[in-house]
């Protein structure tokens, strides 16, 4: 079975340090989470299954690669950090079986394939390799736990820190305006990474300090992460929000209703341009049109500097996503309804490109930057060159 | 009782002209239909409940000016052209019982109250108002019908020759590329109007005489028109098409796979500035930024030369369009599911204005224009003078 084992773990007791060591995570239900943990075994890890969010709160326990692989291929873990971390530990559980190099090699193919188009399962692939490929096969299942750690902790220092310097963009918004209105797109909150998330990051810390925020959040189809993930979040905050159509955000831009729009990013390029989850260069567009800042959150580890066209295919996702909605019936169940006509088909591309010259600015972990080629260079030296 | 009668009309029994005298509709199941027709007893009006397509075709015999602003009110009719011409209807229908100027107010009033947001609801009871106001009581019951029946017969006329000018610009597109790729947001097909539709119009014209005619289609949410209506009639007449997420119209315009885009009108201002379904407007920012011809197709009655803001406030519709869903379940029955967090809540507005300068002209009825104060002055001087 490659599916992950459904437990049912409440939040009360995933709120015991034990279990959920972590005191500084996002809120459910008014207790602190992390979206990834250690499972008391020291092997598995625990995820929510996000599938069923946020109409069930379920607990997976992933107990080897293909339990991992499975999660990342339906989306049950979801995100670019997430599914980074999540990998990286499948790369872990995988060598406890065989730590060669073949066995290596295989549990990468297979994660890889899990979904090929996304940035960040690469990144995260190549990362482990390198980190264990130089070292002797006995020591590598070690290696591999502490190098999954360090991505995980490096994800939450990362975005603590994207928090901090997106904070004082809304704090200046704040002194003009009494109030921030922030809109959003996509799903970069603190589920699809390991802690705060990307762009709420920022929202999470000013609606904390006290700040007026409202967050105007688009439904994002197919999956419907906004509607789904990004209210349930800033729901279980206490961060007031809006949830829109898809379609609305460009007349709610339009009649002044947006301060700032901050959105996540799968991969910036080496040019500035920003690969995000699908509508968002629509949003960028109206942004531009009507001269409200658009600013994209990212992680250092999605800066991609090496090259300029994206080095994964652009990812089709199933045309299931497009013809079909999941979402909780007058009974409380969670039904699936085909919402497009009987007969036709559906196209599902899971990412847009935004070009740079649509982009404000970046807000990273190194600080805030254009989204030009010379500070992506400055600011990221290392991954520039890499 | 202020809902219609719900019939069970199956297309057999609506095709024998006595029922649905209508042999140049647009087809279901092969057979030929209008979307709004006169019933048996000389009275009362059939529509299609289009709340309930593409999953059921449910006929409703509206029977009264009540159950006309309900079907109205609740969207079980929609789309300027049909909206209008019901409205008519539900005139006529009012003055059967009392003829006089009060009951006259009163029905208008009534159906104005149902969605006091449509611009074409305002034009269709002024409309009648005029025609109506001065003649004798005795005449006016006669009169309404006739007006009503006039209007729709524009309404055929108006449509047939928007899709003849219309399939000119696919047919230069054709000569070029061999076939054409159309977008098309919103659903301005026939049963949002009498028949033929606006924006679809051209494009049935064209795969009728025999053009590689392929239809990208977005869904429209918050009500799903396009993944619902577009696709549903596109697929009874046999017109290839693609139903995508509302926010990756950007992203297939970008990718080239896109030669023109076609869209309805709720009304054009006398600048030319568009008023439509919402999300229109982040598609044509789309089709401007990667030089792709944004045609709005709209009849003349839309064309509101008088003023230059809308006559009519913006829509608000009710936030559980946004909320919910509603679709097929696995079992076969019409299922409505929640898709937004629970305690979330959303904005539902209903259009969006695009600018003129982002439209490459206007398809109407009486040619081809640019979307410019000049051009519109000069192909509808009566429509500017009024």
């Amino acid at each position: 079975v490659s599916a992950g084992e459904r437990i049912m773990l409440q939040p009360e007791v995933c709120a015991r340090r034990a279990v959920c060591p972590n005191a500084r995570g996002m809120k459910i239900e008014g207790i602190s989470h992390r979206s990834l943990w250690l499972a008391e075994d020291g092997r598995s890890v625990h995820v929510f299954d996000q599938t069923r969010l946020p109409w069930k709160l379920e607990t997976l326990r992933l107990a080897g690669a293909e339990q991992v692989a499975h999660a990342i291929r339906t989306a049950q873990i979801r995100g670019a950090a997430l599914v980074g971390v999540a990998a990286a530990y499948g790369i872990a559980l995988a060598l406890r079986d065989d730590a060669t190099d073949p066995a290596l090699d295989a549990a990468a193919a297979l994660l890889l394939d899990a979904r090929p188009g996304l940035a960040c399962l690469h990144r995260s692939i190549r990362r482990m390799s390198a980190a264990l490929r130089d070292l002797p096969i006995a020591t590598r299942v070690a290696a591999a736990y502490a190098e999954a750690a360090a991505m995980a902790e490096e994800d939450v220092a990362a975005n603590a820190a994207i928090g901090r310097h997106g904070r004082a963009l809304l704090d200046t918004i704040a002194a003009r305006h009494g109030a921030v209105n922030v809109l959003t797109h996509g799903h970069a909150g603190w589920t699809a990474s390991v802690d705060w998330g990307t762009a709420l990051a920022p929202v999470y810390m000013a609606h904390d300090a006290g700040l007026d925020v409202h967050v105007w959040v688009s439904e994002t189809r197919p999956r419907g992460l906004g509607a789904a993930l990004t209210a349930w979040e800033l729901g279980q905050h206490g961060v007031p929000h809006t949830v829109i159509a898809d379609g609305a955000s460009g007349q709610v831009i339009q009649r002044g209703a947006v301060d700032i729009v901050l959105v996540g990013a799968e991969r910036i390029s080496r040019l500035g341009d920003l690969t995000n989850t699908i509508g968002t260069y629509p949003v960028a567009l109206a942004a531009r049109d009507n001269g409200v800042p658009f600013w994209a959150a990212v992680a250092t580890a999605a800066v991609d500097g090496t090259a300029e066209a994206p080095a994964c295919p652009v990812e089709e996702r199933p045309s299931t996503e497009v013809t079909t909605m999941t979402g909780r019936a007058l009974d409380g169940s969670v039904a699936t309804v085909r919402v497009v006509a009987s007969g036709s088909r559906a196209a599902n591309p899971a990412h847009d490109v935004t070009p740079s010259r649509l982009i404000t600015g970046l807000i990273t972990d190194r600080g805030v930057c254009p989204a030009s080629e010379a500070a992506i260079a400055r600011l990221f030296p290392g991954q520039h060159a890499a």
